[in-house]
């Protein structure tokens, strides 16, 4: 065996009680409880630098652009000139990051339940935030979504919900209701985008079509598109919501036009791939299309599904 | 622990030495070895009957029918009109199956190395080949891919690469060189189109980069396009070739058109996403494009990478 | 990575929902499911071949005369010249054949309900049983032990109880029950013998112990003691009971003498080591020695603790 | 599967390339690299807080005086009256703790290459030494064991071999090697013991045989035993040497004696079972005494074997 090396340290996503992807641990960077959840921050053999949150992997360093890059620029796209955006969760800091990239953005409130997490995201992860907390238009809040949005008065043109996965006994699961959207929707001016992170298009389908189905019941337009995370192990769901914009009616010439607003350098999002995110194989749209299910307080989501 | 069930049979994918994906086994339906490599057909929650060899899977049933519409159909819709073709390996017998969909096919040869794992599949696996080795067209022959090429003197106007990953020590190692591509150009009809399986889009992307490199030093038109298995823990990795027949030049009218000489269901493939399939993020075109190496004969790649 | 050999089957012994052992499958030579249970026959790595019973390794070719021998000899050896034997369960044969080693033994019952395991055994596992089934001292019944004895109108010198765990949900569960045992020596002889499996000393202490209370309840002498068996990752307990006999009261040289009706050889046993397998560390006879619980048809134990 | 908890950080032992023993992670309290290898202070479930050094367990809160007393009663008691003693490694300091117990000890060297790990161990495994680096008896000696000895003009009575397993590449390989025994054996008083952990008797028996028969080169006197330590997945051998004194002559009435002069409590050693330790079963026993390899400098042994 003086050829081998067996790694000892894993950790293990699993998609279902019978599945999961086990990732060698080069290096351990934190690890601890906060008020509200596990966080382990590691290094991975092959992705670099990694966030788990209570053991489900949030974002790596070989591929957290794909993620955060799909999440934010078709919504900000979408909308002709989105001004003042708010971001639910995002603790990382590179949601955020990317929102700010776009320099018609006025003010951008980041709501964020965990303090630790981002402290801990602010001292561990500067190759996520890359100083965007310290951006003069960021408003940095540590409170609920549903009580930010229940108490606030202002109105923004963009929403970005990007938040752990619906866990049971997480406060995240009454972020995927459709109370929540009608929170979201209430504080969205009229022309106003939303966008949430879907979970997986395959090992939480019946989520993602329900998320679907959830903003459909309070969204004339929804749209669901994915992106391939490698280090997530499968295409990533996402849904956009809007009263009045449709990405499909985005043409490239129009995407290229509204990039010019956009300093600083995309390398996943481009004209060239955008109808291709929101292609969903037939089987995937057709589960979507015919779930009726809406998700509620009372009836919420969970995961693994 | 009395709610909690815990599985003991698992097959583990290692997409690395320090990575691997677990399934756990509900069912051995056969295991054995060939003349040529270890053949595992079992049921796995979620995925149900699967088939690997050398503790690689091939295809599951519950999504064997994407990997391999993804593999045939952009290549036989490329061409104007395929009449006969090769398949080399296959021996699901499902490749076969969505060939013998196309009306204007008259004769396939199929040359698998492998007598027992076609045999194996013939009786394990009806729901792959749904009797297609019965159909009066087929040839079915049990030789090296390579032998059959240099003694072969038909024309063929698409041949379809379906084989193992290039494991060292391997038969399928030597075909995946230029010298192989070589072969399969020199029966190919002066329009011929082909295509191959060029490995997992992420975990082996310098192969697949390598394959597509190759393929560039044997033909004038080299097209690499993904479609997303779900058994395969990753978006899935094909190359399409040819002399003359550009897959992007297809629009989705025209594949409209040519579908129509397509008898039986396709699940998968559709007008709609032929363009998406070729849509390939940035980073893995620049990677693609920018690779110079060619495998051969005597320098070939190798899975794991 | 080409040095390095990555295993795909693994067999995974779940000691605790927190811990487990990985075994590598070198071949399966049997997988299916009985009436009862799932029966796995396979070759591990180091251990050869080997019975797995709805995942719990049951003995393995490297080391199940270790199991056997400990299990069987110091019963037999304790009575003073047992002729009439009963072994529960046994499925393999191999308790069988140690049972018959003794030239004293004029017949043995061994009642098992499961048929189907049996007849695997008797075609798979030939190292194990050796012919034995065929000895015309057998009589093989295939039925519930408590049945067997609730109907039957025999003594027994020696009692030989060769179980699966008490896993929920299976006949085992009522045979570690206070009943049971007392439906045992309903059928012992006056100085007659009985000997359990006890499951393992650490993983199911608590277990080990109220089996050994159980007994307690039922039988003046109660003697448990221990075997390490490699390949079942713990050493195994055992619990001897009698309304007479003490396997403490042996000498060395009484076992040496009685040993002399043992015809073939015996690999693990011997005068040398009675005493050790008797000899628990004093935190496991504490342990025992204070238990209470009693496990009942009611209440019995359950596997996992 | 809202009934099921899925640990997801996972330390593996890895017995062999084919074989692991798997523990759930509850909580990571230090993960790093000294000069000389990786170090993981985690609680386990089950096993409470462990010590893992490149990925093998140390010792563990739950029973780490198993390994410890075991390692060291029957050297110190097999001695008349031991004054000095010397510890080679011994990181956690449970070793001294053992040997402090001792009332005739008036000096205590401990020599251990890596003092970060030590000084890791002060401060998070203090349930461990309990204050024994205080002892005004102790001198604590960063310093490789070969180089100490070599340079040492003392003598001692005992000296206990506390080190990891002879990994390849790491500094321990050396001493586990005829040129570290003689060197012992020069710095030991005419009626000096020694004893040195010798591997897993079954995962690495042949090791354990080597150290053995190594031994036997430089002693006339040399006694292999084991002791069941649950954390280590399988009963560990030690082995005892010396010029003049054998511990399979001490009585029980003998060791009770001695055992006056060790004040403080003993949870694992005691007459009662100081045979039974020293029982090996005879397959083990025939695979040391049949051994004829010796390790040396220039061929030594090495973990895994």
């Amino acid at each position: 065996m003086s050829e081998q090396r067996l790694w000892w340290k894993w950790l293990i996503e699993w998609q279902t009680p019978y599945e999961g992807h086990a990732f060698a641990v080069k290096r351990v960077l934190y690890s601890g409880r906060t008020k509200y959840q596990q966080v382990d921050i590691v290094e991975l053999y092959g992705y670099g630098k990694c966030l788990f949150l209570d053991g489900k992997l949030q974002s790596s360093l070989s591929d957290e652009w794909i993620y955060h890059e799909a999440l934010v620029h078709p919504a900000m796209l979408t909308h002709p000139e989105p001004r003042r955006v708010l971001i639910v969760g995002g603790g990382e800091g590179a949601t955020l990051r990317e929102v700010l990239k776009h320099d018609c953005v006025e003010e951008v409130f980041m709501v964020d339940l965990d303090e630790e997490v981002v402290r801990l995201c602010m001292k561990y992860l500067p190759e996520w935030h890359r100083g965007s907390f310290e951006d003069p238009r960021v408003r940095l809040v540590f409170r609920d979504g549903r009580e930010f949005l229940s108490e606030c008065h202002r109105t923004f043109d963009v929403a970005i919900v990007d938040l752990t996965d619906p866990v049971p006994g997480t406060p995240s699961v009454r972020l995927y209701t459709r109370e929540f959207y009608e929170a979201v929707r209430s504080r969205l001016s009229e022309d106003g985008v939303m966008v949430t992170q879907a979970t997986s298009v395959h090992y939480s389908r019946r989520n993602f079509a329900i998320i679907c189905s959830t903003l459909r019941s309070v969204f004339p337009i929804v749209r669901p598109y994915s992106a391939y995370v490698p280090s997530f192990v499968t295409p990533w769901g996402f849904a956009m919501a809007s009263n009045k914009h449709d990405p499909l009616s985005l043409t490239e010439g129009e995407i290229e036009r509204r990039l010019s607003r956009v300093s600083g350098e995309l390398l996943f999002y481009e004209p060239r791939i955008h109808a291709a995110l929101f292609t969903l194989p037939r089987y995937l749209l057709e589960l979507i299309e015919s779930e009726r299910s809406v998700a509620t307080d009372e009836k919420p989501i969970y995961m693994p599904a």
